[in-house]
């Protein structure tokens, strides 16, 4: 590190102790976060560490990577149906750091904990040996036994999933490929969507309280549609049945479902979504999908679970896609 | 990675879902691991970062790794008096990595999991941009309000700490300096006890709940003996004064201190100690010591905290010692 840069207590406290500002942080001045869990809820906890060049790109804007890293997390709990209560920052910083950098990161933090309501409670700052790397622990709660677990989808449910699908890698095939939207004519503001939904993920934290209340079993898509689809199926002994052309996608991939069919059928299983895929009883499926639309996040009825256990089978208009196998997007 | 290592869905299956033996793990099958608070007790948090030839080096056994980066989080539990009940592990793998490299890494966590009992929550697996990087996060419970915080000593309070001081730092002296032993003349055992205490950390889990019953404020000595005693002193906003000579050190820092007097000082605040650093009211300070022997876990009387706000003193058969300002190791 240059002599001329802050040591980590300054950094504490210049730009972290402002992010704690839950009493169970002690201010970071302590060996540890203390937390008090309220009487009887149980907690929810995820981790997901996110290395520069794998997970994003190193010259992101820093509020982005910030935003990105804290969000993946809030991801997992909200389709959990846990609402967040405090996270661990495990920050690895890059050798070339600057104090500039790290003041936006942190205005990046700061801003996603006031839009999610979730607060700094300790963590660890190092010198990478190379790029950036940022871990970050979440801490969610639920009210007890009511945490939505992938395993519970039983056949007949209808499988929803939020927003739309396939933005994300699309985004990023645009970002590695830069000649790639004009190639395929994508007008400039469909351009911009995709890549804002490569660089910073929406969590569904409004779906969280109506997964408790309706959903058999839920998950994020992070990895891909189908991939994850047949993890959901996997988990729960059941299979999955998806109407493609139910699947729920933006103005740009309808764009690109005719330009690039191929890329296209690529991106909906590309991963890097962080929508939420629920599995529903049919008969709660009209209230979960109306509450959702209330909510403002509508979520898409997109299949069923079957019978078939651990079978994903997609079709288009009746007809079966062949999908290639183990397509889904690996962050490892 | 390469086409012939296993993806992170076997890895999982392979060496993680084992050491997950926490029905709250979910058997790491799932978004998320859902815990259930024990009634009434608190949760203690703690996250470190551990980066290869920041905070170990690259080539040592992978079980001496694993053990390292979970007991620098459980010592920090020990410090707040808590007992240990799960953790979370962030592991970005070497692009060198092996199986075998992981097996052995994961036997490290397998022995550590049983001998402090502790069982694996969740985690992620990615590919690092470079060396290994492993991130931890340690949970532990205690009975509410009785975390054991930096800040309560009072001027007065008898200051004790744990095993011994200064063998860390001489370890990795004598790691970074392969002559270091031979020009100091230190035996063969006395040059194995200072690396290995450099190599695994010895939290002194067995004094958590004594810390509870006795001790006013502590924390673990990891940046180096007198700055930690800064930092407690600072915390509590009294003084503290320290005795050199009633400084517990093995018989090979006591060589030391003989053949290099400038290097013993430097390694009595070199860091890396992993022992407990507790202030003691006066009226228990004899109860404390007495049940800690019983424990098997010596503690030693080094000082007093003062009235002099924030300032650490140290003498030597009665004369003032000066120290470096701020001479402490920095992990950052």
């Amino acid at each position: 590190m240059a002599q001329d840069r802050p040591g980590e207590f300054e950094l504490i406290r210049a730009y972290f102790a402002p992010l704690a500002n839950d009493p169970g942080s002690l201010g970071l001045t302590d060996d540890a976060a203390v937390l008090k869990p309220e009487p009887g809820l149980d907690l929810v906890l995820t981790k997901d560490v996110l290395a520069s060049n794998v997970h994003f790109f190193a010259d992101d804007a820093p509020e982005a990577i910030a935003a990105k890293a804290l969000r993946v997390n809030l991801s997992d709990l909200a389709a959990k149906g846990a609402k967040p209560r405090g996270y661990l920052l495990g920050l690895a910083l890059a050798s070339d750091w600057t104090e500039r950098w790290l003041e936006r990161f942190c205005a990046g933090l700061s801003a996603d904990q006031s839009a999610y309501d979730i607060r700094l409670l300790g963590g660890d700052t190092i010198r990478s040996n190379n790029g950036l790397q940022v871990s970050i622990t979440a801490i969610g709660q639920v009210e007890p036994g009511k945490a939505v677990r992938r395993s519970g989808a039983r056949s007949g449910d209808v499988l929803f999933v939020s927003g739309t699908i396939g933005d994300a890698a699309a985004g990023l095939n645009a970002r590695i490929d830069p000649a790639f939207c004009e190639r395929v004519s994508l007008a400039r503001v469909d351009e911009s969507h995709i890549l804002d939904r490569y660089l910073l993920p929406r969590p569904r934290t409004t779906l969280a309280p109506l997964l408790v209340d309706h959903a058999s079993a839920a998950m994020d898509v992070s990895d891909g549609l189908f991939a994850d689809c047949g993890h959901l199926a996997k988990a729960s002994q059941v299979g999955v049945e998806i109407d493609l052309s139910k699947v729920p996608v933006s103005t740009a991939l309808r764009h690109l479902h005719t330009k690039a069919p191929e890329d296209f059928v690529r991106f909906l299983n590309g991963g890097d979504d962080y929508e939420i895929l629920a599995a529903v009883p049919a008969e709660k499926a009209a209230q979960f999908s109306r509450q959702a639309e209330r909510a403002g996040c509508p979520v898409t009825e997109i299949g069923r679970m079957s019978e078939e256990a651990g079978k994903v089978r997609v079709k288009e208009n009746g007809r079966p896609v062949a999908l290639q196998r183990d397509s889904g997007f690996r962050h490892f």
